[in-house]
């Protein structure tokens, strides 16, 4: 059992003084992420911002928005030595750059000035919700070090509004994404010239915004005090840890399922990845890279280890079609990479490209039994992973309930679409197409 | 997207060296959590130790398990006052007694020597897994002041047991039960004497068994590292803060659930928690004090708040029934407080008691639609809800699709099962019945 609370009445959901921010937010948001066929019955969570809280009198009043004009800077008396390319310490996913950002919140004070400050370990109570509750979410990013030179981040304010998605779904304080964006460039711009140089084209950063309830009142109940913190890490680049062949996935068993309509699949909630490394680590420990997740009876496809999941196939019909899980059921991340391979596609390879046929591009419930159908027909084409961090992963394999699905890989190591679509994206992180999705960090020297 | 792994291919989970301390730890949990109909299927946890692991040429090394009788205690300097009774910090759930347990994990190592020392805060660096991945379970148990003079905890060994099941469910390493719950005893021992007072009988502190994973690697993967801790802090009564009327609840939407099968409703992981308090927020603005959670397209009744769900009904034959949730599908927790309610009402109420009608006990499937009829019909008796920190708590109303459905309380403040029941509970913990279940501390004075 878990502990009662004695919370007070007071909550930030109620709060009558937030309706303004809250229609402004969800503005915000629905410009960016578009609802879907079905989106909106499983859209319960109000979006809040946070900041406003009503109080006893019955008069609401207005707490501090989180606001980067505040921001605080203290630079680090140690900088730390960039670790070599290639090196262990590069790979050890444990080296964070110089700084990080942090930023507290109360339900009392609201948002108070964020800092940037020497990276460093967090000191929490061993009674703080997040080590408890889970009440912690997240994002993931990177920072790009382009061909032309320049720094630049990949269609930023998505992260930023879906972060905000994740706060409202866990419980956490809501936060305008601008100022998110704001402190997040300010990082980038501070450590990125170092962690960077001009002299490593193409190589990145991969940037964590987190959110965590750093309360300290054991009972079960949303938390009145967080803490936002935005870190660095070095990264092994990713294209050196491609598996040759593409990835080998193992379709989960019925008994492990990842999300549920009406759970927070669709969010970047921690909730959502814990739970999900004792198949993850069975899967490895039988050879396979990842994880493919499978809902309900008919066994649709929804996932790839945390990336989006992607097939290019012809239907019975003739036609080419790539296609993925829709977001309806918010059982599935709304990936930002996944809603670029769409878009790109769209605009790109509905007409004929170059020597590849046109595509229809198809957001829709799939299974495992039309995939195997196609596998045996010979229909299928060729299928890839999305994510901000795998990027974009060919997939060579698929073992469905012991049976073994090879996924043709036309180009060797991997699909001609999946190429394509892989070039198209990094030309437009690492600046050789420049494109609106690139978003420019200015460096002060 | 979350970001990829560096990790080596060795794994716990593949470690053919732990069989022998598998079918110990198997064995020793299947005597203290039997297996029902149905719990095989979704019982996919492999039991690991966590102690052991292969190495490289193939020979597996055992590496130290958790072992209490390298316990090292550093007693504080700054003892605290124990906050008064009925005071502000009392009721705060912030203040704990003067010392914890510390225990600390590598895959490489095992387990450290655990350590009982002065009660602060954990310095953790911003990567860890516990703050992104919800890597962290824990277990929930109070130590009582008997009237005898006497402390005791509550079958302990049942929370010892279900945190292993936990940490297997969450990819934190295994231990021996046995050594967690001499740590246990060590702090009850050491700060109980203080901080509950013999001239206090009826009091109790909370006890807070937590493990999380403390790996700075920031790669989704099973945990490397991982620190349990033991906490005890101080509570307001529970009796005290009985809600007049019994407790009213608010059934879930179907666009809002708690637990799935396939999923980890039955460990008590962080990610069960955090995700159900948008809807405990909302549910409390309206004036409910804890939500009702149903799963499914029938409307099963599942858990109230964090605590198991029982009603007492007449069926439509006349027999007298207590019915709970079965274990079967793995959506709900095997609570301490459940399994007791129920084999004191098998082996005390099955026949005539007092003038209490003897009763069925039943654990099955039921859903709202036979709740309501019940009400309807007015066949309900009465219900509550059974956990460590609530206690027993008598329901007074459910509200479900907008519609009141009032439980009768023929005591007044309770129904008669649920009041007795109570007090047989009550008896054992305090001391006023000595019983099996009742777990005697030593102390040293």
């Amino acid at each position: 059992m878990a502990i009662p609370t004695v919370e007070s009445t007071t909550s930030n959901l109620t709060a009558n003084g937030i309706a303004a921010s809250v229609s402004k937010t969800a503005n915000t948001l629905l410009k960016e992420l578009p609802i879907r066929n079905g989106t909106a019955k499983f859209m319960p969570d109000t979006i809040t911002n946070g900041a406003s809280k009503p109080i006893s009198n019955g008069t609401p009043v207005t707490l501090p928005e989180l606001d980067a004009s505040l921001l605080t800077t203290t630079l680090t008396p140690n900088p730390r030595s960039v670790p070599a390319p290639g090196s262990p310490e590069e790979a050890s996913q444990k080296v964070c750059t110089d700084h990080m950002i942090q930023a507290r919140w109360t339900a009392t004070s609201g948002w108070n000035a964020p800092s940037l400050q020497p990276y460093g370990p967090l000191s929490l109570m061993p009674t703080a919700s997040v080590l408890h509750y889970a009440t912690e979410c997240f994002e993931g990013m990177k920072l790009y070090r382009g061909y032309d030179g320049k720094l630049r981040l990949f269609r930023p304010q998505l992260n930023c509004n879906r972060m905000l998605v994740s706060t409202n779904r866990i419980a956490l304080p809501a936060f305008p994404p601008a100022e998110l964006l704001k402190l997040i460039v300010k990082l980038c711009a501070t450590d990125g010239p170092k962690w960077l140089p001009k002299d490593r084209p193409g190589s990145f950063l991969y940037i964590r915004p987190t959110m965590i309830a750093s309360d300290s009142a054991l009972g079960v109940q949303r938390p009145k005090e967080a803490l936002l913190f935005v870190i660095m890490a070095c990264f092994p680049p990713m294209d050196g840890s491609a598996t040759p062949g593409g990835m080998k996935l193992l379709a989960s068993r019925d008994d492990m399922i990842r999300a549920w309509p009406g759970g927070f699949g669709y969010a970047k909630v921690g909730a959502n990845y814990g739970p999900s490394l004792v198949a993850q680590g069975e899967a490895r420990a039988q050879g396979f890279d990842q994880i493919l997740w499978l809902f309900g009876d008919h066994c649709s496809v929804t996932e790839a280890g945390a990336s989006n999941f992607f097939v290019v196939w012809k239907t019975k019909e003739g036609k080419t079609q790539l296609v993925t899980a829709p977001l309806g059921e918010r059982i599935i991340l709304d990936g930002v990479t996944r809603r670029s391979v769409l878009e790109l596609s769209r605009t790109r390879l509905e007409k004929r490209c170059g020597e590849l046929a046109p595509i229809e591009v198809v957001e829709r419930k799939f299974d495992m039994f039309e995939i195997e159908e196609a596998v045996r027909e010979g229909r299928m084409i060729e299928s890839f992973a999305a994510g901000t961090a795998f990027f974009i992963a060919p997939v060579g394999l698929i073992n469905f309930r012991g049976k073994e699905l090879k996924i043709p890989m036309s180009e060797g190591d991997a699909g001609a679409y999946t190429k394509v679509i892989k070039n198209w994206l990094k030309n437009i992180m690492w600046g050789k197409e420049q494109h609106e999705w690139g978003y420019v960090i200015e460096e002060s020297e």
